[in-house]
């Protein structure tokens, strides 16, 4: 009989409104068994090495988080979301005993996986493998099919990155460039602001927090006005913005993070730019893009190995360090993307 | 020597901030001479037949029209907009006295039009003149580019029409049956409502006024969500469709009528709706779809010929009911199209 180790979770406590708190949390151990349980198929056993604290998971904090595009967390069950993983045990016929993967897991040491095909399997090993729970992973394609799908960027146009040093921010910023954009980002310190204009290589970035009118602020880093806005804050900023639009101007909506911890998003006025300056706003999930991977892999991962694109991450020490890395998130803690470190092997 | 013949305008008094009053205008009685001056090349002279009354008027009646996408109406100078005309005199190698024409002319008996490339020839004279200030002109041009350019309609699709009845609304429902989809409209009056399901052939439409609750009234017409959503409303109406719209819908952002006579249109709250339903919202002005222009016709003269397409419209008499009739949009007034006959030959 398998033998039983202890298992560390990352457990909510309970649903959240407002403001998510470290207390919303709480790490308890349970445990599990090393092994598959009988006639249990197409399953796997992982060990979860890293995982990824995405501004999404807010949503599945709530009670009602049908309203967001997934379902709630449980409270008195760990938190689920991308991580990068080792397979221990499997009856899935994709994987073995010691394949790397990444996708969907559990917040705790090890999980059960019986939808193993939320997993993405894990081929090339010569960068990081935490950069799969970022730049190779869900955010890096998020940034990619955002920028190229939905942006539908020219050469020479003025593009526009809120929250910028983020995960996904970061990357846009820097396949803009690539593509021959002028790029601007902003972020909420003077470090950030460092960041994308010394490490990343934006043409100008600016801290939105010094910025008592962002009116004013866009008009002076875009006299010309933005072609292309990468969303991902929401709220004053996307009023902000509306204005500054150039005719035919394009919006990716991929985040609004600004709005995820308020009962009621902040109303934005300035919505008749849409008709004046033609504006085409557009979501998305990156959920829609996974036939893009193969092809981003391809294309992202010369450019790492060339130091084109350089890629920041916060790495937390510890499953422990999960809550206050993920509540990090809501208050602009985290420099460059986050994640949590539960094993390095 | 020519001579001069009274000519009866309708001025602009002052900039208008907040509701239009009749008073904002004046009828005035300047003169002209119905030839065109020596040496003035490429011009012709027209008497205005129909005048068009359309919300984006309101626009132009702001000081700071610079803000829409159209230059202000200048104080002490007649109002400009969409018409139908008769050439008397011309210079212009492409008219000559008799033809008629459709496109941008003044508020007043006749026009001098040194820009007569904004006009479009009438070519087909068995339907009512006064349709090419709808149907068979802009509106009805902004209604075929909107819905087949911009909803990216599918058969079956349900679609949502605000002010409906009005002289794009009705028009976008009809072509959205008879391509295939589900439509409902909404408007202001009983009888608009009767309208919609009795002669336009909406499955169904309501009042919005005797709506306390947009959200329950929208859950109530379309159980499974809104596929398609032509927004010619904006604020309050907007947010309660964010919600009810489906996975991947489109919305097409014709206009905002509420939001015109603000200081400050009201704030849109449901935003993040963007991203969990991956939205697209697109505005679009008909000047860029003129090159659909003959293939529109094409397709919806035979339309009314055949009866399969209907067209309301509202026909106020005189230059004088010019001011009362262009502020009624903004009541509701108008039952469908509302347009001013100055003189009908």
């Amino acid at each position: 009989m398998a033998e039983e180790v202890s298992n560390k979770q990352v457990v909510l406590k309970n649903y959240v409104s407002g403001y998510p708190k470290e207390s919303d949390m709480q790490i308890v151990t349970s445990s599990i068994k090393l092994h598959i349980p009988p006639d249990t198929q197409n399953a796997v056993l992982v060990k979860n090495l890293y995982l990824s604290c995405d501004p999404y998971m807010r949503g599945r904090m709530a009670e009602n988080g049908a309203a967001s595009y997934l379902s709630s967390f449980q409270p008195g069950e760990p938190l689920s979301g991308y991580g990068a993983v080792k397979i221990l045990d499997s009856t899935h016929p994709n994987y073995k005993k010691g394949d790397l993967a990444w996708g969907f897991t559990g917040w705790e040491e090890y999980t059960l996986q019986v939808s193993p095909q939320l997993l993405i399997r894990i081929e090339q090993t010569d960068l990081p493998l935490s950069y799969y729970t970022g730049i190779l992973g869900m955010t890096g394609l998020t940034a990619y099919a955002g920028f190229y799908e939905v942006c539908s960027p020219k050469k020479g146009e003025y593009v526009y990155v809120s929250a910028a040093s983020g995960a996904v921010g970061q990357l846009v910023g820097q396949l803009a460039k690539l593509f021959g954009c002028y790029v601007v980002g902003s972020a909420g310190s003077k470090e950030k602001v460092d960041l994308l204009k010394n490490k990343f290589g934006f043409d100008e970035a600016f801290n939105y927090k010094e910025e008592p009118d962002l009116d004013a602020a866009l008009k002076r880093y875009f006299p010309e006005g933005v072609d292309i806005y990468f969303e991902n804050v929401g709220g004053k900023m996307l009023d902000a913005v509306l204005p500054n639009m150039r005719i035919r101007g394009r919006i990716a909506v991929c985040g609004m993070i600004s709005q995820y911890n308020l009962d009621k998003p902040e109303g934005v006025h300035n919505l008749p730019n849409i008709i004046w300056k033609r504006l085409r706003l557009e979501g998305f999930i990156v959920s829609d893009s996974y036939h893009l991977y193969p092809k981003y892999l391809e294309t992202v991962i010369p450019y790492i190995k060339q130091g084109k694109i350089v890629y920041v991450e916060d790495v937390a020490e510890g499953l422990e360090s999960g809550p206050a890395s993920l509540i990090g998130l809501f208050t602009g803690r985290n420099i460059g993307k986050q994640l949590v470190v539960v094993s390095r092997e």
